[in-house]
């Protein structure tokens, strides 16, 4: 079966296999103090082009998220975000449960505005209401768009208006960096939030999320919460390896590009064939309408995701992998236009 | 360098890498509701000798203790532990982050004895106290000690005398479980607990812990509590990985049988280099005295932790892996004769 | 200075200041254990005409709720509630600081509608979404509206169908019973819900609000589940003395329907003005636009809160309490007329 | 009955109650920013000598307890106590409600030593433990013991070299500082804290704790958290009448001094008839040995708590407070005498 279920189906890439492969009879210290775990930090800092980050490896988008935004905010401090965000809706109330309110805004394309942002720091003054202490944003969106790099720095604008820090969910970092309309760089990142993320999980990475902390006040104790929070792996060197794999030879890069170039194929294509588009991605995911009846057929042969379910149409997400094929979309599309 | 620094030194056992290997071409749907997992969770549930449980793939130890233990008690209610237990050392307050109160008893050989925890549930009725709701227990220790079935049936009366849920952290079940002294069988810890975990990070495995619930009342919402503490991976899959191959043929019980051998062949040598040991353990975890002088000179070639430094002597720990050698053994107690 | 800031502005009903007065050589147990306290509960159980209830007495509406809702859930489970709610609001982020989601409704004149709880209940089953596990509602609303008997027993039945704990937030619970378009009694509020409590800080209480628990499942433990809050009184005799009054010859009503009353004039006085109504209430809060300059003058000699502040107009907020006169409306109305 | 259970027996000593019934026509603002808090808050900066300190009145211990010290601990930081602090047994784990642990020291006549605190801290290093954050102690004591200047100052200095913040739990601060041994002021302590609360409960009050932030550090967002916490009361006013009243005239430290010279005439006369003392104590908790058979028979006619349980003889606990008579120990002192 054609998969465009999403883009963490696959083990890894192979070069990531490879080096597990070469490595299987040597022998690290734990918890990420090893060399390859000190290997991809210095990479990604290359990547940055600055030494004064810290760089630590995760293992999944929830509990970097929470582990993020709990050493962000105090007590009495809410995280925002938009509704749509990933925290607000699929983590199960992961950040509630480390005791903090999101406090959600309407997205605009699946985006914070920084007015929205300006007009709810605002109004949160009351000392019975909770205050704000972060922004929490996902880069590219849940929904496959991305921030311009004017946009993000309106954000931060507000961010330093009320002093608020400023978090980068990167889950799909690498489709946003490398799409077509995208202005903003790994540096512009670094340089404009207090924290992000690099994920590998969903850009051929095994497992692995890279959290990146540009503010020293978030620095101090943040081993001690990633053990707390259960995210402090004991053989680090795996997610040592992943990194140090997608950062050489622009590994991360290359496969993301592919992402987007396949998923740049299938939109030509579907437009092609006349299929009605939920909304304009520039990046790996793509949502379109089929009449309901196709949804089902088409399930028969092919994984994706059902979004909405409408009375009579049904909008659906494709998402393309580092593993994605141009053929895997001439399949489809050739398959499809006999459902329509 | 050799190593008898911990367990989870290595990569993991080659039949783990060989089947990530075969199936990287493969696509699986996530969350661990994939095909691998499902024949994962058949084989343990073979091994068992029962269809009943509920059986969950989580990453890392403290992830799986925190969840498993926040699913078992109401606010208002503490877990009892050694005060040696994992959860009360090495976890950076895991526990307490959800919430929950760990009270702490002396420990007997690493273990907890019936009759203190008795002891505490009477003690503990006051409404100004918090109620004991769990007990907490790992088998092997963390210092390398097993629960005799007796031992561990008497825990469960009382916890059957209080309404207590008992958990069993297995990171080493697989050492205790095949070391000469054992008289416990997979199948009663299954019979005598609420929940345990078996480990795989410290058994052969790349990553993973697999969670057994026999209590139908803990089932309800546990993935969604794995969900909310980051728990729930992505790629499940991998860890499904894990499990199939460790329960199959035996491979599982083989690897942690060859750590206990080595381990067994280490205390002989030792033995008769007339080395003092801090404490007997019949498992893949040694500890011994040496002086001060000879653990600065034998970490220059030799990978082990520091337990506890005197004025003139230190406890160090030697901890055998699926990985370890009997050559390396002859090669350490070669070295060590030169130091003592 | 008059006020209609609020109904928590004076001291106590003089009942209650003559009963302190009265016991002040006495000595009581501590923690609500003493004879007062018993008394209390023997006449509240009285008016439910139901010896079966569990009976608490905490200190404030905060305290109260983030206690019951924890009681209710599991670490898994949101409670739901309208975004205008007083938890969702006006607490600090009470209740995600005991670890819990609030999934927050669209009100209907302040009011919470069966048919969208179940539309919540419906769409969130995913095992990466929070599950709903309680409702909170608040009767007379923070508007002032009421429920009828039907939308109650509507509410119930949804919370029927899915499992859930029905928790209604009586702060003001005086003003809904006693209202003229009031169809439910205490009796009825005890039966639909599964705890719910009797505010007396807004109803000439000095300090306190009783919970009342009739579902055996939310009882063990409760007493701890306050310890643990912070919510369980050293002098609990002091809370005693509250219900043991606003329980003896109906005082608890007659000083609601008080409130009802002098609010109803002052609803006729100013529909005599001409003033235009923000909503209709028929209970003790009242809101109605006045033009900017009208309210800058108003405060100079009158005490009320401001709701919500326009470009032209501003809604403000008038409260009547226990303590209110007809003649104060009269003068607030008399000096209003200039100013319009 | 004659009682000697508590310094929280009685409603309140007649000044307060008086000044209730004054002001009982009287309109107040909400929360706390009243002007009878306000006046009540110069008072104290008055005996304080200083104006730099944030005072704010919370209801009880508990609740004051976790308030202060959830404000001082970030999320991987745990407080430091003995293990008879009261918040390490007597308060349901409130603190880990929070999400912290409690590290606790062994008690030296119920203090913590600087000594003691030193190694904690030099320990707890390693970053999967909890690192420490802040310093628990009680003044007096649970067990009626005071802090000498000399010591609180030791402490300080081991609090400065680890960074740690020292809160000093004051709900018998009164009889602390008002005993003959004490050595230390309400300044001394304002100097050495970072945050403590001088406790009206247990000293004449109805209800009320006021707590003193002293470092600026901790005064951000602490109406905030007590919003979130359940601990800002909405008739504030009701607690600032009890700290207007305590320190008008040094009510406060009267009522105090007559607890300890009533409890001392307790020791006199204790000591006269050869009753065995449990522990010296020098303020108004007293500790005695009795024959358990002596116990049952005093339980008829006096009040007062039971403190351990031996075979053949039982430690009582007989607490004075503002209350206690000089009789009531004569009447006493001649029925105990008939059971020795």
């Amino acid at each position: 079966m054609i998969t465009f279920r999403n883009d963490y189906s696959q083990v890894a890439a192979p070069e990531i296999l490879k080096k597990l492969v070469e490595i299987m009879k040597d022998s690290f210290v734990g918890y990420g103090s090893d060399e390859i775990c000190d290997s991809a930090r210095a990479k990604i800092a290359g990547y940055l082009g600055r030494e004064d980050c810290d760089i630590h490896f995760l293992v999944g988008g929830t509990q970097t998220n929470l582990t993020v935004i709990d050493q962000m905010l105090k007590p009495w401090q809410a995280v925002a975000a938009v509704d749509t965000g990933h925290i607000n809706v699929h983590e199960s109330a992961a950040i509630e449960a480390t005791g903090h309110r999101i406090e959600a805004l309407t997205p605009h394309e699946g985006k914070m505005s920084a007015s929205d942002l300006d007009k709810l720091c605002a109004t949160h003054t009351d000392e019975h209401m909770i205050r704000i202490g972060a922004v929490y944003i996902s880069n590219s969106t849940e929904i496959g768009t991305i921030y311009t790099k004017a946009e993000l720095q309106a954000i931060r604008e507000v961010c330093d208006k009320y002093g608020l820090y400023l978090y980068l969910d990167g889950a799909r970092l690498g489709a946003a960096l490398t799409c077509k309309e995208n202005d903003l760089t790994l540096q512009d990142i670094a340089e404009l939030c207090d924290a992000f993320y690099i994920g590998a999980t969903k850009n051929g990475g095994m497992i692995g999320e890279a959290v990146v902390i540009t503010n020293d006040d978030l620095k101090p104790g943040f081993r001690n919460m990633m053990k707390q929070k259960g995210a402090l792996m004991a053989k680090g060197f795996i997610l040592g390896v992943q990194y140090d794999c997608l950062f050489t030879n622009d590994l991360f890069f290359r496969l993301a590009r592919h992402e987007n170039e396949v998923a740049e194929y299938l939109v030509k294509k579907l437009n092609e064939l006349g299929v009605r588009f939920f909304m304009d991605s520039p990046t790996n995911q793509q949502f379109i309408y089929l009449k309901n009846e196709a949804v089902e057929e088409l399930k028969k042969n092919y994984g994706f995701e059902v979004w909405e379910v409408g009375e009579e149409e049904t909008v659906i997400r494709f998402v393309t992998s580092f593993a994605s094929r141009f053929s895997d979309v001439d399949q489809l599309v050739s398959d499809l236009k006999e459902l329509l």
